[in-house]
């Protein structure tokens, strides 16, 4: 068994723990998470500040590990943005991390310390956690779908996270949708992307947007989340109803056609928005159902299985990989 | 150097040859194809027939190269349908081949031949080749995709090519489009595939389509196959250019969807659609502009090289690896 620090560093805050994972991988242990930290990621202050603060915090983690006697062997960093794992340079972070491109995390930790650190992003890190240790930890090729605030993914084959060219492997929230023609997407197109109608988001914009196009007496007042959508769609709404089938069919069509494309095991689809019930898993299944081809609708659909942790179990996981890839595992516990 | 006896079975004819490879790989050399011979594959006369045939015609290969004192090292076979690569069974199989599928191919060989023998689809043959030894010979991961009388793709990465669980990776042409509404795709959908719209055959569909639309008086003749939209637009047809332009940047859309999925080193583009013209190859790489990350829009489209050769090349492709993977290159010349 060896224990790894993770940590996973998001928009609104920088989750650590220690991870301890099954060795070997039998699937029938499971891995722990202990020591569990949290600071917010006050964005803000910029890049620059934010790497400090998190190098800090892996100080204070390694002392702690240090003062109960516990043998950490290695560093994983589940990172927003899109990261260079060779380099431990941010390749490309949104507004929302203001400075947080062009960091240099490996030159940072080295600081502090001499144990290796292994980076991913951070929704990479969830589809290997899943794969590795959750509900794709059986399977060869997993595509894992997380449908929160936006739409991301990730593929893992073979146990490996595959990053592709350029880092952006797996952002299957920016594939060809009609549903969301018009609608804005994150990554600045209206042509039709699925993330603008099918995440969390989306769900609310989409309401929203079809709440405009009832006349006055009929039209119910907008909704603030997703969550709103599909609470109303549990109460009966018919607004909410139509518009959560709506995006979840045209989100399994997508899914259907990135099974087509890739050919999974098995896809493992997380997020808050997996929470909207029966109607929505329904329709995600119709969906992907009238889009995969013959050999591919077999293929299972399935909830993730270990929710927040999966970005800090992922992060280990690949830590985990590169210690065992290059032989770093340390000679004493 | 080593030299395969390489089949591409196709829905019209079977193609044989001689191919000889490069080695080392070093992106200079290229292979050379000698002794092609071909014979129509007359698929009513059924699977049984084919296979029988096709073997037969192994067998006259084999003669011919030991008369000319040609060393084959093994034989590679570029199969139409589902292939498994490991029993050497036809997976799936559309009507084009009645009871091709089921067909025990490898066993088949064995009552003719001791050579190692390797079969992988038709199109992930010409993906692989085009990857291994065309347009994406120097690229890590190569998304490979034919726009012909379908739309078919493969994904190569590390110069293997990716199968998925079923061996269905790669069906690029079913992926959902806004514009392929109620098109009937060959996959039976109506949902809208890309495949109805933007193929050689969709091209046409789409045309004759619209064409339906405009009234007596504007009315142009219907066409007989995209080649004849090309044509048409060519000399300026205003119908023939819109329809030209709407596919390709469809299908463009789609390939970025692709490229955020996937996110290749170059996405070759093959098939008789890519002769026809600047229109569509302008639309196309607009369409996949305006549907790309940011980071993936630098990702190159090009030309395949390799032409109708690709398969069998490929095929050898396939091959040799599987022969140097398990050491079983001959002793003797």
């Amino acid at each position: 068994m060896s224990t790894y620090l993770s940590f996973d560093i998001g928009g609104t805050k920088v989750a650590s723990g220690f991870v301890t994972l099954p060795q070997p991988l039998n699937g029938e242990q499971e891995p722990v998470v202990t020591n569990r930290c949290e600071i917010p990621t006050e964005a803000s202050r910029g890049g620059d500040d934010l790497k400090a603060r998190i190098v800090a915090l892996a100080a204070q983690q390694l002392e702690r590990a240090s003062a109960e006697g516990i043998a950490i062997a290695g560093i994983g960093i589940a990172a927003a943005g899109v990261p260079d794992s060779e380099t431990g340079v941010i390749v490309s972070a949104t507004d929302i991390l203001p400075g947080w491109r062009g960091q240099h995390i490996y030159d940072a930790f080295a600081e502090i310390t001499d144990l290796p650190v292994r980076m991913i992003g951070d929704v990479g890190a969830h589809g290997l956690g899943e794969a590795s240790y959750g509900a794709g930890r059986n399977s060869d090729v997993v595509l894992s779908i997380g449908v929160g605030t936006g739409i991301g993914g990730a593929i893992v084959m073979h146990g490996e996270l595959f990053t592709g060219a350029h880092g952006v492997a797996g952002h299957a929230g920016h594939v060809p949708s009609a549903l969301g023609q018009g609608f804005l997407c994150s990554c600045g197109t209206r042509e039709g992307h699925i993330e603008p109608v099918a995440s969390g988001t989306g769900l609310k914009d989409l309401y929203n947007h079809r709440c405009e196009e009832l006349s006055a007496a009929d039209k119910p007042a907008p909704v603030s989340s997703g969550a709103e959508v599909a609470s109303r769609a549990a109460a009966g709404e018919q607004l909410a109803c139509s518009v959560l089938a709506d995006s979840a069919h045209a989100l399994g069509e997508c899914i259907g056609g990135m099974g087509n494309l890739i050919d999974p095991d098995v896809i493992v689809i997380s997020g808050s928005v997996v929470k909207a019930g029966a109607l929505w898993w329904d329709a995600l299944r119709a969906g992907f159902t009238d889009s995969a081809l013959a050999l591919v609708k077999p293929t299972p659909l399935v909830e993730g299985e270990l929710g927040g942790d999966a970005p800090l179990i992922g992060a280990a996981a690949a830590i985990d990989r590169y210690v065992r890839a290059n032989h770093m595992e340390p000679s004493k516990a």
